[in-house]
């Protein structure tokens, strides 16, 4: 049974190891749901309806908000680890036994420590937009990344054009079509993230993205078949650290999308679920 | 409406540029036909028939040997640059004026230069297995590669497990099942390449491998769209390589599959077949 939309999945609440989770839960229940994480200082209501609705179609997809983040009560943890294990407890908290796990950037940090402390729970994992600990300049913030977050926007949204899409046309035009889908829900919306989230996710990307001998080791560990997207022009996480996680990881199937930068499923969102659908009913 | 499969296929015969090339060509006709360019050393029956049969069924499949190559006439050129005129004055030969285009290889290198010397006769390229002018340790053959190609094999068609899949238990049983397919053909098989072969072909994959200044920089010429696919631990042309086409191509779609060597596509032909699909009827 298909139930509710991206639109109008009203916001819930969970609360699990002392927190106060809010989640969105729609689509098409009795199989395995998919459980989204998202990226640095986004809510809810930064996934893009065509994927989210897009998935829905054939299962069950949650979001949520991690801990301290908009409508979720809390602190944000300064390590990728506290997230992962509050994301943990949050799934259980809501009776679920194993689940597809979905994260985008910092959120795909998250999706590999789920599968890492929680093996069991995760069935299959997408890392979209990420990197693996240590990888390639993520130790701090790219310059690309430094100039466009330090930037300021007349439109705030805007500031996603410059994240997620490259300045070619064609890439900005798709930017634009996903900035109207993104601002679709208009009504119970999450409230933008409080001033304490940044530094703390800061703290916990610098943590993760510092380099080590071995740094790669802890992938051999996740045997969740994987399939890990991004642009092929990624200026955030460099490309390269996707390339990284599928050489590494026992069981990674990798797919760049031409001409897209970080958030190369906005760009080709239709295209993101056909190949997310055919990885997950594989 | 569909003709004939990759068993039943008719050898047919074309001249074209001084040369009697073979061919046979079966499939759905109507639409855009997709041409195959072999690997070091292989004839039309190196190809799997899950994935020609598999591709033929919603379009026409060509499968040719290039000159010198097994049933047809001439002389293998010492250089990939020569290889592509004569598959493209063997595919103009054929009346057709728009084909896709897919090589596997080193047909992946003249796949490339196919789209160099006549950019309005090939629509969209599928490059497998392969990598760019001066791509990384293609100069040579690689370690693993002058291995493999050096030994002896007691059951000589059981090279292609090591060249084409990886040393794991799964993969090497796909292998297995890949070379029961890959016998099929019993009536009017192509013969066996001759021994002047090899070395014509290994003296044009050291030209194309030799590594310059700006090797990567005839890519942004290439305008069509791309796919890109290969196993993620190809150890005949480093998967790196992949990538870098991915990268500097203007309009590439990269796939990688997991556990996979050089022959991803006969590890995985439903999934090829599917992607490759998708990517054709975009």
């Amino acid at each position: 049974m298909t139930q509710h939309s991206h639109q109008t999945a009203p916001t819930q609440f969970m609360d699990a190891a002392g927190i106060r989770f809010a989640y969105r839960r729609f689509g098409k229940s009795g199989g395995v749901p998919l459980v989204f994480n998202m990226h640095f200082t986004g809510t809810m209501d930064h996934w893009d309806p065509l994927v989210t609705d897009g998935l829905a179609a054939t299962r069950e997809v949650i979001l949520f908000n991690n801990a301290g983040i908009s409508s979720t009560s809390g602190k944000v943890p300064a390590s990728v680890e506290e997230m992962a294990a509050n994301a943990a407890a949050f799934i259980k908290a809501l009776g679920l036994k194993t689940v597809d796990v979905l994260g985008f950037s910092i959120g795909g940090f998250v999706a590999q420590e789920i599968a890492l402390q929680a093996p069991a729970l995760a069935r299959r994992l997408i890392l979209v937009g990420t990197g693996p600990r240590g990888g390639q300049d993520m130790a701090t913030l790219t310059p690309e990344a430094q100039r466009i977050f330090g930037a300021t926007y007349e439109v705030p949204d805007e500031i996603w054009l410059a994240v997620h899409f490259t300045p070619s046309a064609a890439s900005q035009a798709a930017g634009r079509e996903f900035l109207k889908r993104f601002r679709l829900r208009t009504e119970n919306r999450d409230p933008e993230v409080n001033e304490a989230v940044a530094p703390a996710q800061l703290e916990a990307i610098a943590k993760w993205g510092a380099s080590n001998a071995g740094s790669y080791d802890y992938l051999k560990v996740i045997r969740q078949p994987t399939l890990v997207v991004n642009g092929i022009d990624d200026v955030i996480i460099y490309s390269i650290n996707s390339f990284i996680l599928a050489r590494h990881l026992p069981d990674a199937q990798l797919i760049l999308y031409p001409d897209a930068n970080h958030g190369s499923q906005y760009q080709y969102p239709e295209l993101f679920v056909r190949h997310v659908s055919t990885f997950l009913d594989a």
